[in-house]
């Protein structure tokens, strides 16, 4: 097994002592480290009738490097620990890592340890290490009167997920195929997330995997903040309006694993912000604003109206096996 | 979940931003960092039957803070995550934190973040960082004619987890509870590890985890050299010796999850290495030398005599469930 891994990885830069001894030793570029760590479990987080070996070891990687996108960070190196159950083949294991090194060739991250282990069921545990150049965005930054932002559409991912489950339908292929990538191979705003820790326009960050709204709620519950959201603001996707129809402003408040970031902003950043946009690598979106903690979380409809959407998300242990 | 973490973890030394963020951001001491991660899954490194979710969070550290030992490293900052069954309490989830926090305290580690999630069976992934002052020492430093070296006992936590399965029998009371905690709550040899590395004594070094002959294949295999251990030279504990007689150099050999630590050292270095023996925390025997490779590693028995053990140890994927 150790070989397997062995040959997807060659040592990178700043690797003094890869895979293969007790602990790996890397060079750190920066006197501060940024430290994430996400649980991939088969039967609560993907499920192997519509998720490849390719997809989950791309997928495993994005969920963590976008968590480091979130703090305005880059990343650098990653361990990767499995427990492989009795029936996998030497050929899932391999694709896995494919998927996972397709994605760290690409961002710039070095694979340099890791466990594996029999396993009744297949599970992927990623540690993800980066640096933060600029200081380290946190959750807790939001104030009242500040902008809020996301990058990129919301609701694809969830929406992709709902038509791999379902199976084809009659909508457009080519909305299908975009959706569904949306999901399974997420693209974490890595670009975005440094410059705008570069340039101090976001004060609060947080990436969308558990849904605008819940992922929200964290901003406020570390901000002491409440926040108000204009639904028509909200971006969605052509092929998430094509498909979803007026249904797709609740994938993109409630659908998780979007992997976009929402941050907060001062007003007074408004055309600093809009001056940089070309650079972030991504579209921006101005969806709603801060309040007192006091207001909670509202949702503006179109009539101007709050809607009585409540903040839901993805909730993985009311959703036990 | 997130508050039974938080409550158990104290922001320590050097943590920017702790758990409940995207990511943590902790503060680099040194220019280089020490990564190492190990599982450890329900029904394949340990049962439910006979360790207590205490001894599980301690020893989920120790096994991952030998490894950082075995670098001549020190260990800094971890992140911890779960697969929790459907039955568990959060008294059981306590337990466990309760255990990893007394070690983690003990040897200046921050658990800074990781993740939860529901799973069929319990499973353990940690990740610790660290960092390696005088340099990190590799497996594959081991000379031909390097003498090789042995912290403490070995053999103790085979026999531990053989009472422990076996149930209560004759032999004396405080032997047993000895070798059971020798199992249930080993000992890194941090100080040994670190000293070893400061004073230039270990050239390859690497933790007793899998057995003796079995992790003196990993040195001989990564520097290219063969071994020659003496049977009559491998440390025994008393308790060992009492309950096993005979036997106890088989589970001194081949028995794993020692976590001592085994390193080669120059012979001209042998008065040096005596004169700071006490400073190590823990005895250190000489129990063989290196060879050429074309030699393999042989045990050579109480006869003088080459004896017919090969290279045994426990190897999970042979074990599949």
């Amino acid at each position: 097994m150790i070989e397997t891994i062995r040959k997807a990885t060659p040592n990178g830069q700043g690797v003094l002592l890869g895979i293969g001894d007790d602990a790996a030793w890397v060079r750190c570029s920066s006197n501060s480290t940024l430290i994430t760590s996400d649980l991939l479990i088969e039967g609560v987080h993907f499920d192997l009738q519509w998720a490849s070996f390719f997809t989950l070891g791309y997928k495993s990687l994005a969920v963590n490097l976008s968590d480091v996108a979130a703090m305005g960070g880059r990343p650098s190196y990653m361990v990767v620990s499995l427990g492989i159950p009795a029936g996998f083949s030497t050929e899932h294991i391999q694709e896995f890592y494919r998927g996972l090194q397709s994605l760290a060739s690409e961002t710039g991250v070095g694979l340099v340890g890791g466990d594996t282990s029999a396993s009744k069921r297949f599970f992927i545990s990623v540690c993800l290490l980066g640096h933060a150049r600029y200081g380290a965005i946190p959750r807790s930054g939001g104030k009242t009167d500040d902008d809020l932002y996301v990058t990129g559409t919301l609701g694809d991912s969830a929406l992709g997920l709902e038509l791999l489950k379902t199976g084809r339908g009659k909508e457009k292929r080519r909305h299908r195929a975009y959706l569904i990538s949306r999901h399974n191979c997420p693209t974490a705003r890595l670009k975005a997330g440094e410059i705008l820790a570069k340039e101090r326009l976001a004060k609060a960050m947080i990436d969308v995997s558990d849904g605008l709204l819940q992922d929200l709620g964290h901003i406020c519950k570390a901000s002491g903040i409440g926040a108000v959201v204009w639904q028509e603001q909200v971006p969605l996707s052509p092929a998430c309006r094509s498909i979803a129809a007026q249904k797709g402003f609740l994938y993109a408040l409630t659908g998780g694993e979007d992997y976009e970031l929402l941050f907060s902003s001062r007003p007074r950043d408004r055309r600093r912000l809009e001056r940089i946009q070309g650079q972030l690598g991504v579209p921006v979106t101005r969806i709603g604003k801060c309040q007192p903690s006091r207001e909670g979380i509202k949702v503006i409809g179109p009539n101007g109206k709050p809607t009585d959407i409540a903040a839901k998300g993805y909730d993985h242990f009311k959703n036990r096996l």
